[in-house]
Order: structure tokens, then C-alpha cells, then sequence
């Protein structure tokens, strides 16, 4: 199968050339990018050099529909549903990796984001959390590809809010991630003479993946679930960890909840509950895994939650290439089965 | 001032002799260490050379009694309560850098550390938490430093849990360290190798420094407070940051609250109260300060405190140096006066 | 195929694991270890949870030369050489990662290691640098995966040493590793409070891969070749960058040198000579390939050569799956078509 | 005696301002900046705040003389020299920190840096390497403080090429340096994402720095002195560790050459000859100091010279204010005292 990367020169298309170079089943075809038109990807990321010294293309949505059946978009938000529209319009599938489309609720997308240029695709768009949504995607020809936050959040999440086992409220997620999540954008926080030994949180109780995880477990639970959500920088490229508090709305022991998750995820070729031990960002780093381990605090009637997943993997291009997958009507696996590096 | 440090080789040993050579009333007369009696503190730590060569030595009490007033004991928990008694009988200040002495309760000591082999002297130590308690550490003759995440947490929370500003249920607190927090004692779990690039969370529900912040909360409250505290090992050397959640008993909005922080610790030299940004651990590591900021959501009724301190300087050596002005009469800041590195 | 690892729980070992557990025609088939007999490599290694839950045994010569054609011993330097022999004797092909069959003379191996205790085997054993050797690889039923400073060392020279356009003196190779070379054991020079953020030379003028290095050119000059080789200890888990001087020989530009790399390796599937850029670790870590990059200063008549690998893959378990793959009579790649990770 | 420092924001200002807020002798009276006119100092560096909450003003040539006795210009390459002879004119005394006035050699400034505004004033200008050049110091108006790669590299060459105990020809510098040598500047080369765990020689054969180290070791052999340098980026903050190789023009052992440096170093308050260790970053990051070590390799006639120091203060901020006491008729170290972080 032939697909284009459309912004295959930030993190998000580079890593998407780099797994799907080691898919079996997909060409990458046209890969298109405004700033480094006419440039060697491998120029750009000599990691590739001698495996994938593709040229940069102008944006020409004619020649992508013509010649590839697929298209990634990983345009910054905003940019998105200006050009994702014009290749529905042409008949290819689409899977977007910005916020545009993540959304069912128009208001909130705008009260987080900006004005909406192409609204009436919101309803077309799948949410393309893959555990979840698994039947749908396969029949969608528009898939909004999760966020790295939501994605690490909503997979913690949704085996114990659908089954109604937390309260709505007071959830909290204490998340953290690498640096790569903030792209390849040069920017004073993720200098490095500023990054390495530091760590902060950002956009207290103000960061609009916030809305994202809200809006999915409020549709997952049919009653609006509302929750705290606190993004940190880590000093490190790749992962995000996830800490997450919830009241317990039943009485159940660490073991009874990990039943629920085993159950949940029962057949789930990227989500690994551990029953023993917790998640490291050094067990998922370089995979498509989502890890999840999960500890009940009776005295406080409290469980505490922690996921793992690789922000550009199972937060991004991964989980786009295993969007791609089920639309394809393929396995889910091929192109993922690169195991997490730990070293 | 002669001064002797018991268990000088360990990270809160040396750290204690970098910050105390440059302390102006203060001199360091004996250094003891088991492992290496004998060997010059600029052998083990060789930032030291030129500076302080002195030789380590075996833990004699009748030469540090005669030789010196006051006594840091940077000892394990658990060894310290075997030789704190010996000082204090011969009429040694003792400042002790363990958990031996920090609790008022000897059931929750117990409960989490070992039996007391000193339970007497538990009634006579004063906790260190220098901003809250200078008046008894004056007066005190044995004061207990806090562990470094109490440090983090408690000059955090006493502000709004003393002022009833909190409900004291549900408070939760998300710390991350840095790994000279876990010393010197190599350790799977702080090799290089599988350290750089990782994060996790460790002893959920069930760290001894939940113990320590509850007990001092419940004294300042006159009541029962309950927390959540999840610890996490950072890829970075030093530093703690905690991000810490609690339900507000008032309806205030975030400059109300960060106006009691500024009468709160109104006068305090080491606490800093940022008023239109959050703490970071680059604005604190290498001082003693600590940074505290403030953020309500008013939406979820909750306020987010953040605040920052290097934990081998403000959670520990620092503060140690801080008690000994206080108990020697001087002003709070000689030693302590070296800036935070920011790069 | 079926094959063993022998020390899977070393570094070396594990990345054996995690690359051939994606090679197409191979099955691992039995692990072992002293130290986890009867631990789940899952449980050691989580990231491989799910992937390979196979369970450590203690070693068993009869029952790997039972079930497996090809054992991988990745065992100290002194430890191999006990097992390896009865392996040959039981007619197992035999990729050995340690030192103990990489020298031709006998004396200089004693000189740098400890007594040898199968010295009959080293005329047996083939030098497995892949792209200097294959075709006695390929013949070869003992192949002593070279070290990984040499590696990154003889890929850089050997072009220019082989066609005498250096001199044979006064060649210099700095070299700089990640931790994960100096491997799994606990050691305070890798502990991360005292790595992170520092860096040093080690073993300076007195490191025994300066003499595995000497050797090989040696060979291929057919005279003494003398080198001076310091290694230094990067705050970075993987990879090595070897900054290697050497006086020229001819009078050659930067461009006829690149010319004879290229002819050089014509071909080679893991070598790639960069024209226009320097190395760095970034464009190699977490795949096969050795980069190298070459600089004339005519000024001073020398010739700057940069080579760059990740030291766990083509330094070591990459290489051995290619030296595998050899004498498998298979094409050279399968296994090992990991792209760099860049980020 | 009030300073002022022009061009406060970069991270050698910032790093004056930091260690001068410190120094008994000295107030901070202005501060300077291009970008950030009438914003608090703690804005942009909030390690600041609370202790030095000064406000940047505009360049003011005319104030500063009338209120500063000294001024440091902390500038960039090429804008230093417009400035500085306003300064001069007007009394002041300068030191300067950028390039501009280093060289006696006007061409080759003009060769790798531009064309010079103000050649004059080269002459007038001493290089203010304090352990060299310290009598000369103390009677000059303008100081030009070295480049921090010929900091670490002329500590360590002086004592050998003053004495003609090492070959004039085939001296090599392999230095590796922390990225805040690469300023505040935000650049991809520095951007976190793409330099933790990273590692690249940059500048090969191509780096200005080397013809400040051969013009000066020139005067001080009296004859031309030819070197290699090949600078390396570290993923670290702070440091530069330089590992040289230099023929030997003698037969002497390392304890003989460890004797002359002792002796050339005599009395030095921050050069520290390690005799049975050899440097590390972590020895010396955080102060002035300049650490050396020697090893003498026989064989090869060869000694290999590793020094450290932590670039932006031995190698820029630090050395500065060592200038200044000179200047100012002090003891060498006030302001100086911090020891190693080490941890």
C-alpha cells in the first residue's frame, strides 16, 4: 500500500518514515514538508541515510491522491483541517495526527484550540484510540489519532470508568513526559543547557489535552466526568508516565482491579497490564506498548493508576500505524513489533 | 564553632563538609566514616582536594565531646539512635540527619522504621523544619532534620492546612527526587545505564515519608490529616519537586492563597514565594531555598502547590546548617548563602 | 534455526534477546544464567514482557548441543574460555562476545588478560569483524565477536592502513563510550549521581583494546602498527564516537580519501561513509551501522577520521547476529534492519 | 567597587552576576542588555529572585563610566570591540569576554573572526590568562579573558612547552565541552531532544579557538607551535575536559613532569596538579578551579595531559572576576571560594 506523509519533517513525520520503512506491507510514497522542500529526508535525519533518501515534496494534494491511498497528516494543529478536508474530498483515507479532529464537541475544540475551518468532518472523524475504538476505525476513512497525553490517560482510564468503578470526580493525572512531546521546535524550555537536571510542570490546570481526556471518558461513562490534569517536563527525549488518582466507587482490592484490566484488554496486542511490578519508562521506550500497573490504596479508598507508553510510538506515529493497520483490514502488528530498548 | 560529622562519606556527609567549609563561624574538626578511616574526605571526594584534606576517622565519642560542640550525624536510620544518646549524654548539640528522632509518636516510628532503641530522647528532639519551628530549635539541644520530601511538603501545605484553608482529607502529594536521594549505595535502580532516559514511580502507597508529613500536619491542624504521596525517581542528579493537590475548605482564588504564603513566611529567609510563575528545579538546586507557587482551579475547587528544593541542600545538609545557626544564636544565613545554578 | 545464549542477563546478552527475538529465521531457544536460573527474562528485562517470557536455565552443555545449532557465549573475559571449548567439541558453531578468542598471539592475550586455559583454540577462532573477514566467517565454526572499541577502531582504519596511506606510528585513537559498555555490574563510576552531567578519561595509556586494535592493523599491514588509544566515559547510555588522528602517508585530499572508503566498503550492508557531514551517535544508536566520516588537514598532513556505532549493537550483539547470519550462509542483513532512533 | 556588566543576559553574564552577587568586594551597579531592557534580571533567570531583582537597562556608556570604576562586556565576537573603546577612553577599566582582543596578531583575528573595528587597542589589551599572565594583569586597563577551550588547553600546555619538554609539532587537543559553551543561543545542535545521549565532534580542523592557543603558546616557546583541535559536544550542562597528546622532547617519567607542573603551578590558588588521580568534570564543575593530570606513556614517547574546568567559570565568569581582583590590587580569590559541586 502507498502512503504519503504530509509535515514529514517534524518528530512526528520523521518517526512515522522511520517505522513505516520497516513495514511489510506500505511504501511511503510522497513525503511533503514546508520548509525543506527539494531536501534529502536523510539530510535532515541521517539516521535514514542509505535506508530512506527520499526528497522532500511541495504540498500537491492532486498528485497524493493520484498516486498514494493513504495520507498521514502530522500538521500542527490548526493547519490540519485546512488540507485534510481536500483529501477526504479525493477519496483517501486520512489519518491526522493534529487535534483537529479529535473532537465530537465543536465548542470545546474551539474554546481549546482556534475556529474551526471544516466542522462538519468532526462528526466523520473516528477517535483513534485503537483498544477502544478498534471496529470503528476499521470502517472510517478519517481517523483522529489520539493525543500523547490522552493516549497514556484514557488507556489507565477506561477499563475502570466504563465499568463505573471510580467516581466521576476528583480524578487527577499527574503526568510526565519527555521533551520530544514538545517537537522539533527549538524553544527556551527544551534548550538544553536549560533541560538537563530540570523538571517543572506547565500549563497548570490549563492544558487543553485536558478537554480531550474529558470529552472520551464522559462519552465512555454517558455523565460528565471531570478531572484535575498537571503536564511536567521530564529530562529525557521520549516517554510519558502517567500517575493517576481516582476514589474508588466499590469496594475492591488491587487484585480484583487488575482482573477488570485483564479483561478489558483481553486479546489488546499493545496494552500489557503488569501484575507484579509498575511501569518504567525504560519498559515501553522505542515500543508501541502501553504499560498500565495499578495499586489500591483501601485506607483512602483510593487506586492509583500509572501508565507507560513512548509519546512518538504508542502517542503518536505508532498508534497512527496501528490506526492504519485495522483500516487496512490487516493485523495490527505489522510495522510494531520493534521491542521497547530498556537500555 | 568546632564541629565533628559523624558518617562523613555518604552524599549527605560530604555535601554537609562542601557547604560548612565555606561557613564563616563554623570549623570541621573530626569527619568519621566506617568504611574508610583513614582515607583523606578529598581521596573519596576528589572536589574537595586543596580545600579539605582531612582525614577520616573511626567514630570516637569522648574525642568529639571534647573536641567539638555540636555534632552533625549523617547516619543511617536506625544507626543513629545508637550513638545520638552517647552525644547528647555528654553534652553535644547533636543535629541528626535520620529518621530516628523525627516523630513524636514512637507506634508510627515503629511502624515504618525499626524498633527505638532511644524511645526516651524522642520527646527531646525538636523537629528541624527551620521556618515552622525556629523558636524550640533555638532552645533545642537534639533537633531531628526532616527527610527531604517532609521538607518539600510540609513548607508547602503548613500555610493552608495550619490556617484550616484545606480540607484535611484528599490531599495528595506527587513528588519527584532526583537520585542522590536514594545516596551513595549503588543500586540497580540508580545505575547509569538504567537510570538516564527512565522515570518511575516507587513505593506507592507505602513510603515512611507519608508517615513524617502526616504526623507534623495532624500537630498543625489539631486534627487527622490524610495524604496520598507518590514518590518518583528522576533521570536528574538533584532536586525535589512536588506537585501537590488538595481540596479547598474556602472559596479564595490563587492570589488570595499566595498572599497567606507571603504572611505565612513573612521574614523567612529560604522560602520564596512566586508570585506570577511556578518553581522549577534549576531556580532552586544548588541553593537553599525553597520555591513554592500557587495555583487555584476554582472550577474543581482545588488548589495545585508547587514547590522545589535541592535535596541534598534545603532537604537535608542545608537545613542542617540552618539549625545550627539557629541553635548557636546567629543570624539564619552564614554557609547558606550560595545561589542556585540555573544552568 | 535454534540457537542458545550462554550469559543472557548481561547487557550483551539481553540485546542478543531483543534483536534476535526479531530475526526471521532464528528461535532462541535456550537461555542461561548463574545468577537467575529459574527467573523469567521478563521479569529481569520487563521490557520483554509478553514478547519472550522464557525462563533462565543453568548451563547445560549436553542439552544445548541437544537442542541448538548455534550458541552465542556472552560471558566475562576468562569465563568463556572454559565453556567454549567443550561447545566446539560437541559440534556447535560458537559466536563468542567475549575477549578470549580474538587474539592470534597467545602471549599478548596473557599479557592483557590472565592465562589461557584453551590456547589451541585460538588458530580455530575467526576474527569476526564482518566487513574485514566474511569470507573465513562464513567457514568458521568459532568466531570471536570482536571488542567494541575495536570495532569502531578498525572499521575507521583499516582502509587507510590496509592501502599504507597512514604511517604506521604515532596514529591516535580517543575514543568515547556510553555506560552501557562498561556493562549490568554496579560500579561507582556508573552510578548515576556521579555520571550524570560529569566525564572523564579512564585506563589512559593502559587499556587492553589498544592491543586487539595493534594486532588487526598489524595484520593487515604486515608491519607493527603502534597506536595510542584512550577511552573516555560519556554521560550517554549507548554508543561510541572514536575521534581517531593519523599522520598521512601521500599526499591525498579529503575527498581521494573518502574515495578509498567508499571503494572499501563497497557494498557492505552495516558501513556508511558519510560525504558531506560528520558522525554522531544520534544518526547510529539503536541500529547496526558504523558510521564513519573523514577529515584531511593537509596543513598539517594528518587525516581526521570519525566513526560512530552503537557499542551493544555493532559493538557487540549486531555484530554478532551478522557475524550469524554469515555463516548461516544467509544474506547479512535479517535481524539487524533496525533504523538509528535519532531521538 | 561597583561594576557594571554589559551584556548581562547570556549565560556568562548571568553567571557574572551570579558569582559577583557573592563577592565581598564588588556591587553590581548595572546591568546591560539588548533584548531585555527594563525587564528584572530574576525575570530571566529567577535563581536570582529575591537576591539580585536588578533591572537590565540600555546601553548607557556615559552612566556606566560615571558610576562603575570596571565594567565587564560580556558580549559577542565582533560586537565587543565597538564598545569597549568608548570604555576605555572614559576611564574604565574592562574586562572583556569576548574574542575581540585576544590576539596580538591582528590578522589572524581578522582571518577567523572579521575585521577589526578598533586594531589599536590589541596591543593595550592583556590576555588575562591569571596564572600566566598575572603580573601584567594587575597593571592593564583592558583584559581579554581567554576563550575556555584555551583555558583548559593552555593550563595544561604552558608548563611543558615553556620548558621545551614536548615536541613544538604534532600537538593534539581532543577537547569535549558541556553546551552552555554554546550560549543562551537557542540551535538545533542544542535543542534537548536531539543532544541527550548524543555526542559529535564538531568544528573539525575548522575551530577558531586553535589559533588562540598556537598564538600564545608561540610567544611562549619563542618559536611557532602547531596543534591540532578537535572540539566535541557533551550532553552536559557545564565543563570541559581536553585530553592532549604532545611527543616528548625529553626522557622523563610522569612523576618528573607532574614535578614541573607542581613547580610552574606554585602557589597557584585555582590550578590543582592531581598527582595519583586524573581529572573529571565532576571534580571541578561549579568552580574555579583548573584540575591537570599527566601521564607519561614510554613506549611511545608520549605524554597525554588531561585538564577540566568548568567553562563558564574557569573558562569565562570565574577567570574574569580572578582578573579582576588582580586588577583591583586583591587577594587573587574573593568571589572564587565555591568548591565542586561534584554531585
Amino acid at each position: 500500500m502507498k502512503v504519503s506523509i504530509i509535515g514529514a519533517t517534524g518528530y512526528t513525520g520523521a518517526e512515522l518514515i522511520r517505522l513505516l520503512t520497516q513495514h511489510p506491507q506500505v511504501e511511503v510514497e510522497i513525503i511533503t514538508s514546508n520548509s525543506f522542500v527539494g531536501k534529502k529526508i536523510s539530510d535532515i535525519y541521517p539516521n535514514l541515510t542509505g535506508i530512506i533518501d527520499m526528497k522532500c515534496k511541495e504540498l500537491n494534494v492532486e498528485e497524493i491522491a493520484e498516486k498514494t491511498e493513504v495520507a498521514f497528516t502530522a500538521l500542527p494543529h490548526g493547519v490540519s483541517m485546512d488540507i485534510v478536508p481536500q483529501l477526504v474530498e479525493r477519496g483517501l483515507k486520512v489519518i491526522d495526527l493534529s487535534g483537529d479532529y479529535r473532537y465530537q464537541d465543536l465548542d470545546t475544540y474551539q474554546a481549546w484550540y482556534k475556529e474551526h475551518s471544516s466542522p462538519e468532518l468532526l462528526a466523520k472523524g473516528t477517535y483513534g484510540l485503537a483498544e477502544y475504538n478498534s471496529l470503528k476505525i476499521k470502517d472510517s476513512s478519517l481517523v483522529a489519532n489520539p493525543g500523547c497525553y490522552p493516549t497514556a490517560s484514557l488507556l489507565a482510564l477506561m477499563p475502570l470508568v466504563e465499568n463505573s468503578l471510580v467516581e466521576k470526580e476528583g480524578i487527577i493525572v499527574d503526568a510526565k513526559s519527555g521533551t520530544t512531546g514538545a517537537g522539533r521546535k527549538l524553544s527556551r524550555g527544551t534548550h538544553f543547557s536549560e533541560t538537563e537536571g530540570n523538571f517543572k510542570a506547565y500549563k497548570v490546570a490549563n492544558h487543553r489535552h485536558r478537554s480531550e481526556i474529558e470529552e472520551k471518558l464522559s462519552l465512555a461513562q454517558t455523565d460528565d466526568v471531570q478531572l484535575t490534569f498537571t503536564p511536567h517536563l521530564l529530562p529525557a527525549k521520549r516517554g510519558i508516565l502517567a500517575t493517576i488518582y481516582a476514589d474508588l466507587a466499590c469496594d475492591k482490592s488491587t487484585e480484583e482491579l487488575i482482573h477488570y484490566y485483564h479483561e478489558f484488554y483481553d486479546g489488546a496486542n499493545f496494552v500489557r497490564i503488569l501484575d507484579n511490578k509498575l511501569p518504567q519508562l525504560k519498559y515501553v521506550v522505542g515500543s508501541n506498548y502501553c504499560d498500565i500497573g495499578v495499586k489500591v490504596d483501601q485506607e483512602r479508598n483510593q487506586v492509583i493508576i500509572i501508565s507507560a507508553i513512548d509519546n512518538l510510538i504508542k502517542g503518536s506515529a505508532g498508534q497512527a500505524i496501528q490506526n492504519l493497520n485495522l483500516m487496512a483490514g490487516w493485523d495490527e502488528t505489522p510495522g510494531l513489533k520493534q521491542i521497547g530498548m530498556y537500555l
